[in-house]
């Protein structure tokens, strides 16, 4: 996605480590009009009609899965991290390691909110090591529920979270996949 | 706000403690057809055109702020809770309690993102204590920032957080305010 891509030339940053600072439009202040036309993008592969709900992890997949999922006319699952009491009862569990909070981490769904007969997209902003997408899609496998794809804004192609996933045969698209820095500057695989 | 009292009582559930559980449609599973109404419900209080930014705290308000975000136009900002390796530099804290958490945790937003300039106005899908509120206010008063006012999906108003703040003069408006529960039925403050 051509504006996505210019968007993080312009905005993003590349910190020590090959991390990508996208936060000035992605994951701590949202600009909403591009997610708008994400949703827009991603409703090219993936048919909104066959869809019954968007599956995201709190907290940064929560706005784009959303938007996505208004403009789809759908509703949004996100599963929570860690036990909260406020859940109580059947969950969904898959446990992942978080490289945001450098430790293990549960994905939690609850049972009452995701069905059999669910029809599940599961978009998150980023996707690196794919721990979290993972964990997401071993949720909807113990749901019982039809995977239908995924859709992930910023993929960190080097690291191979999503070639991984796709080699399984499912469905994946990133609307921006970054194969590698040099010297600060972003280089993106071709589409 | 008539639709989304309805929902409290069809699908909302008392839990022991006084606890509110409307995680079928507020904060977990999320109904976006019904936030997409309470954007324009709060569009009824808050003049859209006169704010900038709408600003949240993760994780359950940021699926209604960018909605309500992406409704009006606007950028939306959420207040990340603790230290995330990915934000380096200048932050606005602040310090809350969380009874999600049931501890401390730091509400923090990068000072790249919050200027001075900016019109906020704070989404959040529930209040109670109302102490992440008042951590979002402490932010936009650090940044040196105007607010415009506060627009909360279900206040619990026998805690008394949003009142607390309303006799700061600070605009308010909960779309539905809960003043008690008795047997298990939930009983609404009169608008």
């Amino acid at each position: 996605m051509e504006l996505l891509k210019q968007k993080i030339r312009e905005e993003g940053k590349v910190l020590p480590g090959d991390i990508i600072k996208v936060d000035g439009f992605l994951n701590h202040r949202v600009d909403t009009a591009l997610m708008d036309a994400m949703a827009d993008e991603f409703a090219k592969y993936f048919d909104p009609s066959k869809v019954t709900v968007i599956l995201t992890a709190e907290a940064s997949g929560i706005a784009l899965a959303a938007i996505c999922a208004r403009k789809y006319g759908l509703p949004m699952i996100y599963a929570k991290k860690a036990k909260s009491d406020n859940i109580e009862g059947g969950l969904y569990q898959s446990e992942i390691f978080s490289y945001t909070y450098k430790k293990k981490v549960t994905l939690l769904v609850a049972q009452d909110w995701l069905k059999s007969t669910d029809k599940v997209l599961i978009i998150d902003d980023f996707m690196a090591n794919g721990f979290a997408v993972r964990g997401l899609i071993d949720i909807v496998q113990k749901a019982g529920a039809e995977l239908v794809g995924v859709g992930i804004a910023v993929e960190k192609g080097f690291q191979k979270g999503g070639d991984s996933i796709r080699e399984q045969g499912i469905p994946v698209k990133s609307l921006a996949i970054i194969e590698g820095t040099e010297n600060g500057k972003i280089r993106f695989r071709e589409d």
